[in-house]
């Protein structure tokens, strides 16, 4: 497949940082072009259960939905990223669309595989409403991973470990107790989960806040203002050993509908329930009012 | 001074969540109005020192400055908000545009006067820029008020007891124990905060990433993006007895910027350090980076 003309590349992609000027140009030659592409491929980040586990990859599964784009899932973990890659990066998610790789940068708010996708395919339908939007998207997510993924993180470590592929998890171990836990193991940092986890829950006040008002966050209709802070869930579904929120935490509605889009995406048979979590004797409240 | 046509009645704002259709209808007949009325009075929730306390009360501020309304503050404490509404609210803070009061809901993100303002004078300069604006604004201000009022306000509360008016601090004492702190002093839920607020700076992450990026959180400009979290600022200003933010955050720069707008409205002399705490051995970093 030859080389589009305007699309960016992926090196470019790989140290951009997610501030477009929106809206995207639009370039008219795109829609004959599409016709005769091949599907964009998702180099995922495939767990023992056969799901997806990054967050990334399931924000990839979302925006190429949403704009209506072929694509294919190259399964595997996260030591094979290097070779599925052709050795383009040894563990950042990423998808190639025909001569383009284009790589996640492995921070919160940043998007860079959903801003190449609104920037190169304009014409199909937008996964941020302009700039305001994208800020807010930016917002939410950079939160997200600050209140609620890096404490969930600490929760369930070994859960993590354990949903990885076999050959995955002496990287796994060795890479996350010596970078992200400080030299701790993961037992370490896992142990006395149930006094934590229901203050993540209430964390997520916010989200619900704003849903008590509207269906999706995006408004009337789902974008990447949903398909964020889902795959987020989504990650967590992927490795839960148990359920870090309420079975009638008013998130679910929302949740539950957002996994059952495009056919539900987020529905494989290897996630783990997320509902469930039972409030003890002296936790705070799950949630507000719960 | 005459009601004004088509403006809304106070009662109905009291009430009303903040969901507006956006943007709001244009009245041609108020430009002529507006150029015979009165300054719209704030009923103001002064401290000892003699600045505002109320975060709602300074977001009405930076509301009507941002409008080009002409206004004036009525001073006074907490226990005097009923006498200076003629009855109307025990507590509220509000505002009285001739014969519209209008009160703020004492809940994060309602922003009743906000609203009410741009509903009321469209042709003013908006102070959200449509629906998604405004509700991101809403979840920036959820989240602060969850993630950053709520330990503060337990790091707080005996600076607060003692920055009020001596006439209020009996009813403060008394009402926050007994609702707000579940029957605990003000002395015993203070203490030991030098241990928990390096972890509430660093909360403050998502707001640091968003204006890393631009200048304001409303983009180029100001607008009520950076108007409710400056308020909040502002509120822990008026009363904090030990900076809870460190000397070199990188939100100095903005809440500085935020605090000089419409000719220093925030540089009010009563207002205390808000940087100045330093890192411990063993704290956390203040901020990511720091």
């Amino acid at each position: 497949m030859g080389r589009r003309p305007g699309a960016a590349q992926g090196a470019r992609h790989q140290l951009t940082r997610a501030r477009l000027p929106l809206p995207f140009p639009h370039d008219s030659k795109r829609t004959s072009i599409m016709s005769q592409r091949e599907p964009i491929e998702i180099i995922d980040t495939t767990v023992n259960s056969g799901t997806s586990m990054s967050p990334f990859t399931w924000q990839q599964k979302y925006a190429l939905a949403h704009k209506g784009l072929d694509h294919k899932v190259i399964t595997g973990g996260f030591t094979t990223i290097k070779e599925r890659s052709g050795g383009r990066t040894d563990h950042n998610p990423c998808i190639r669309d025909g001569d383009n790789w284009v790589f996640e940068s492995l921070r919160g708010g940043d998007f860079v595989v959903a801003d190449y996708l609104d920037q190169t395919y304009p014409e199909l339908p937008a996964l941020f409403q302009g700039q305001i939007h994208h800020n807010s998207v930016k917002f939410c997510d950079t939160w997200m991973w600050l209140a609620i993924v890096r404490p969930w993180f600490e929760c369930f470590i070994l859960d993590y470990h354990d949903a990885c592929l076999p050959e995955d998890r002496a990287y796994v171990r060795q890479a996350r107790e010596q970078v992200q836990l400080g030299g701790k193991t993961m037992e370490e940092v896992q142990a006395g989960r149930e006094d934590r986890l229901p203050g993540v829950s209430v964390a997520l006040e916010p989200l619900r806040e704003v849903l008590s008002g509207q269906r999706w966050l995006g408004g009337d209709a789902p974008d990447f203002a949903d398909y964020a802070p889902l795959s987020i869930f989504l990650w967590a579904a992927s490795l839960v050993g148990t359920p870090p929120l309420a079975e009638n935490d008013p998130l679910r509605d929302w949740i539950e509908r957002g996994f059952d889009l495009f056919g539900g995406l987020g529905r494989h048979p290897g996630l783990k329930p997320l509902f469930g979590l039972e409030r003890r004797e002296g936790d705070p409240p799950l949630f507000i009012g719960g």
